[in-house]
């Protein structure tokens, strides 16, 4: 589905020299990148090419944003903050299609759910949903695509870095307590597959477009369905006013205002679920063989310092950055500032929200006047480390390279 | 120093019919509980007479909050969602004086903090303390006048009912980092004495206004010196560009722009801390042989439902709250139904953020039609519980009464 939202956008990456220009810088630059040198870069926020924000997403710290399009808005690298948890109006945005109207938000408790596939069939309203239980989750939101800027293949979709992820508290009802509910799950059940509230176009295959996608029914354990992000009501630009959110997945799978849960034996027919989202070979093409884009690995990045255009001052400094193990916790993170010749135990701060959250993570160094190439690598509690390559794949999807993720400081 | 703010502007508590009416209202509604009745309160919140917000808060969200001053501005008891942590645009403000101008907070490194009482007293920059430490502190900050307005004494200053409380990530400096770069606490000292930057007015003895608190050194051991609140630099409303933040402790004593840090042999001579926010009896006066409002106790309240202008549809219904422990965590909590007369034991729910954060409950329950009365109670790792009366005091400090906190709803 990516295609609707990218054709006619894609991004040739022209050779910016490197690392520095990349981070934290979005496409506009990029594009800019022959004529404008990488020490100009943080202006770029400010200046008149930056695009604006959405009417949906209006509400957002604009500084703090890179518009790629109306349905793609990234963080920048340098405005995650220290506190874990990634304020609201800074978390990234990444619609497949368009949203529906900003009407379905007005009255949220009146939004309906259908669910099937279970013992007896019925609609919930938000305002039921609400009585059957209750739930917060602290987990990362990352899109599939998030690190994609960095294959060399040069893929088709939105050119992220680091920042289409955050770590957010999500609230809402267990899915596991709807199904107590409905007299659990039919028979037989292999997915759960979620139905988004998006209206299709007329005069396209609705096949075609439609964001269904389907995860093993596995995912239940954790999945909720949430009306609040961060204690605040759901926002549109979120999946309000109910969101199907499944922890240690990429995002495509917590699908935005959804209108249909359903445990089905097959996957969905639709195309975003058939053939997009797949782990298809670079040239090729999406097929439902091939894995598809479900579980997030361990992955890390350092945030501070990471600004391109401001030089730190020689003498000790706090290195920090962000760990996540995915599917399980985080719990080890080593830090290198020579690019990955050597590296050191550095230390996890701040609450540890549970597995599916990252940890904010720091080392003290004394750094030399120079430059420093400041890399990350962590490790989650089944013992999977984030490898130095990422694994190529046609559309970019799931890059955790620690090599990748590192950035380029000049120090004096 | 609350006269300041608040002499001219006490709110004789009418009689109002009790908690229905008390809850989540601010006291513009209750100044007219008289002539509208408590099932009309929530439009108050949109209507004619709700205070604007302050220009250095107006970028809070208004529906969520209750205006009682410029300086004095209160959460809803119906916003503060369930995601354990506050969002800042809803987060209660109280001044004990105006804030200083917006310009400190355009470039908060540049801000300069004075260290004394130590090996070397020396200053720091904002840009400096950055370059010795990291920490991510999760705490209940809580205003010492929190639930004044169930004491019966009717005490002067700010009527606040459950919303001059929140639960955030505040990110800084460890003290006891600064205290590693300065040569260490000097000998003999007793108290840390934070000074607030607020600008003096002319012609007024400094003593009288100045906010300057001081604690036990004891409180060093987590204490932080931050510049983030919830991932975001720390806003003038809260204290940017730098607060001194004492986790446990009541909000006065989280020093807001704090310019000077000192270690001390005797308390702050400021009138804040000789004769203000003391444990006086009721009709007498402050004096600095009484208490001084330091530690918080264990409370707990319930917040969905609370709203007084919705009836709640009988069965079943999932009630909700917070509960904090103080000093140490709150590790049980039970809730009634029946106005105390009996209590079950409720499900803590969310991420445990550590000691000084209050945690989501939840207990799924049946109502029957009628009117129900929920009250929440809690007990902390020090095996201290929340009692059911208030300690009567001259200023209505340290309100934990679960009784004063319980809710009335309607079930139909």
């Amino acid at each position: 589905m990516e295609q609707l939202d990218n054709s006619g956008r894609r991004r040739m990456l022209a050779s910016t020299g490197g690392i520095v220009a990349l981070a934290g810088l979005g496409h506009v630059a990029r594009a800019h990148a022959a004529s404008a040198p990488a020490a100009a870069a943080p202006a770029a926020a400010g200046a008149p090419a930056a695009k604006p924000l959405p009417a949906y997403a209006a509400w957002k710290d604009a500084d703090s944003l890179i518009v790629h399009s109306a349905n793609t808005i990234e963080t920048k690298r340098t405005a995650f903050g220290s506190g874990v948890i990634t304020p609201t109006n800074r978390l990234f945005v990444r619609n497949n299609i368009s949203p529906p109207s900003e009407n379905i938000v007005k009255d949220p408790d009146s939004w309906k759910l259908e669910v099937s596939g279970v013992g007896k069939p019925r609609s919930f309203t938000v305002a039921e949903l609400k009585t059957l239980g209750l739930a917060a989750v602290p987990m990362v939101l990352q899109c599939s695509g998030n690190g994609r800027a960095w294959f060399p293949s040069k893929p088709s979709g939105t050119q992220w870095t680091v920042g289409a992820a955050g770590c957010v508290i999500f609230t809402g009802v267990p899915v596991k307590a709807v199904l107590d509910a409905v007299g659990g799950m039919a028979d037989g059940m292999v997915y759960m597959t979620g139905t988004g509230g998006e209206e299709i176009p007329a005069g396209i295959d609705a096949k075609d477009v439609m964001v269904e996608r389907s995860v093993p029914v596995s995912a239940v354990k954790d999945a909720i369905l949430a009306w609040e992000i961060n204690g605040q009501p759901l926002p549109l630009a979120h999946g309000g006013p109910l969101r199907l959110v499944i922890p240690g997945y990429t995002g495509v799978n917590s699908v935005k205002y959804i209108k249909h849960l359903a445990f089905t034996k097959e996957q969905s027919p639709a195309k975003i679920q058939q053939t997009g989202y797949r782990f298809a070979p670079v040239g090729g093409k999406g097929d439902p063989t091939q894995a598809s884009i479900w579980e997030m690995p361990p992955k890390s990045w350092i945030n501070y310092p990471s600004d391109p255009g401001k030089t730190v001052k020689a003498g000790q400094v706090q290195i920090s950055g962000v760990a996540m193990g995915g599917m399980s916790a985080a719990t080890s993170i080593e830090v290198s500032v020579n690019g990955g010749k050597d590296w050191q135990k550095a230390q996890f701060v701040g609450p540890d929200l549970g597995p599916y959250a990252w940890r904010e993570f720091v080392l003290s160094a004394k750094l030399e006047p120079g430059t420093h190439q400041l890399a990350s690598r962590c490790t989650n509690a089944d013992g999977k480390s984030q490898p130095e390559e990422r694994l190529e794949n046609n559309r970019g999807y799931i890059n955790n390279s620690w090599r990748d993720h590192m950035v380029e400081i000049k120090v004096a």
